[in-house]
């Protein structure tokens, strides 16, 4: 995508630290830059602060984006962070609806790199369907960030009906992933590494309202939405197993997979059960509507390579796996460090 | 304050890039520390997010916190984080209710550091009367942040009546700071250049929800709120100013000033209407309601040295100061640097 800077400044400008002190300078980059980049996904409140109207139920939620590098095949830093805020919404059964938006910049970040990734943002607003309502900016010395931080913290509102949470993951239940899983971690990584494949593999970033809602236009009696970001689908089993205290068995054969990344996983040695997600969903539910859910998730673009890869089997607290062998081993928890900063 | 590091961890051990993988150790430094601090204060959702109950209008905001030193007399990064967003709610006419707590935390960093930033994100949350419902950790490398840096956002509920907005500011308000300024500003900026004074000048890091309970026990007819922290009284009055396109006129010898902090102020060449205030409030109200909305501000503890500093008079986006001298001159925003690294 080709960016260019907002007027008076050039491709070579540079954020200095008083674009960080609360004055003048301050106020040009939030307006000229960030504000004027955002366009109609941002609404004023001349306020630190927005006032909201959500009847009924609300979600909220906040995350922190460090992950480097800020660019990478099928995203950025400021994609991802909308993105990663609706899905978080998404997960307690919420129509995502108000973002905040707050950058911290590392003295020395061009402004056109500043623009593009305020750009992603507003691109995966818009197709989200969010607005950012609110914000806060710092700049901090060389040496002191990475480039850039952004956090984005979310406000949704919950249908009536809906509830959605770990708790509720009961014995029978079936699960479903909504695609191929480990594109975002081996986009992040072949990126970082400077491997190159045949065509780039891209990070799966995406919003996953629309298909949140085409599967609650089947069924109210959803139990759990989960999704498998850092960590990836081995620790969100983990999480949701410990948390309801049942016991899960997915099927490794019916685990979908790209085969670039499949290969990739084999020549850096990972396993994709532990490498993040950024545009994916598991959903538990009740096995009477997995036939239509999964049928409605698949009408959707983001939602073709969808299966039910596993179900809810016991009440002990662990995560197995049926292997391509016709062994069954525990899937653990990560314990050490896979991948630092991709997300 | 004494903080002990919570079992199995030591006064030595340190913050490794691990904890931040999404896994086992992720979920350890989670509830042995961020959580089991927070005690009463946290209330888990078991979710990537929490649902929230709210009637009526909400508000809705956010900050980062980037300060240096993490430490310094009346405060620290953590009490900062909860108060400067407690405040943030509360010039939208809200009651604070809900906090999240994000967390960027360099690699390397001592686990009782950790430890003593949350017992006083804990501390002021209870205070202020918030709950912590929702959060997000990152560890980043050596070298790539500076020891921590903490995001907040909190959501409140507006009771009706209340309209609290800059595009208030009337012909004729009148308008109150709640106390002293500069407090904040002094207290940073003499810790990081190793001044030391008779006593330590502290910072006046503070929650204002009570006081602004107290300024609607008098009339909800309050226009303007706002906590003039980064930029100081200046840049706040230059915002609302130029917001509302009104004119501000203020008093140089009505500004409330601690004299240890005069004094700091002229020893290092500090102007105190641009330093920044972490505890203090300026109201626009209606001349009618000034003189019961300042005795129940001076009933507070936090409200002691409120003052009358000025009006609004005119038509013009423009704030004046007369001074001590007797001349009037412009108040301009600040337009370079001043202090890094403030809040």
């Amino acid at each position: 995508m080709e960016i260019s800077c907002p007027k008076p400044y050039n491709e070579y400008d540079k954020i200095v630290l008083a674009h960080g002190s609360g004055g003048r300078l301050s106020n040009r980059l939030i307006h000229d830059i960030i504000i004027s980049v955002l366009g109609e996904t941002y609404i004023d409140s001349a306020h630190d602060g927005a006032v909201l109207d959500i009847p009924g139920k609300q979600a909220f939620t906040t995350d922190s984006f460090v992950v480097t590098p800020l660019f990478f095949p099928g995203g950025d830093i400021g994609y991802l962070a909308v993105n990663g805020t609706v899905n978080d919404l998404v997960c307690c059964g919420a129509r995502p609806l108000y973002l905040s938006l707050s950058l911290i910049i590392e003295e020395g970040l061009l402004i056109s790199e500043l623009v593009s990734v305020i750009s992603s943002v507003a691109k995966a607003a818009r197709i989200a369907g969010i607005k950012i309502v609110t914000g806060d900016t710092k700049v901090v010395e060389k040496g002191k960030a990475d480039k850039i931080f952004i956090n984005t913290a979310g406000v949704g509102s919950i249908p009536e009906g809906r509830i959605i949470s770990p708790h509720q993951c009961a014995e029978g239940d079936v699960i479903i992933i909504t695609g191929t899983i480990a594109d975002h971690g081996i986009s992040i990584l072949s990126t970082r590494e400077g491997l190159s494949f045949d065509s780039p593999i891209r990070s799966d970033c995406t919003p996953m309202n629309e298909i949140a809602e085409l599967i609650f236009s089947v069924t109210n009696d959803i139990h759990v939405m989960r999704d498998p970001t850092r960590g990836g689908v081995a620790s969100a089993l983990n999480e949701i197993s410990h948390t309801s205290g049942k016991e899960i068995i997915i099927n490794e054969s019916d685990l979908p997979l790209n085969p670039l990344v499949k290969g990739a996983c084999e020549i850096m040695g990972f396993d994709p059960l532990y490498l993040a997600n950024e545009g994916k969903l598991l959903v538990f539910l009740p096995g009477k509507y997995a036939g239509r859910v999964l049928s409605a998730i698949r009408s959707h673009p983001y939602g073709r390579h969808a299966r039910i890869i596993g179900k809810v089997t016991g009440d002990e607290p662990i995560v197995k796996m049926k292997t391509l062998v016709g062994s069954t081993r525990i899937v653990e928890m990560i314990t050490g460090e896979q991948l630092p900063r991709i997300c």
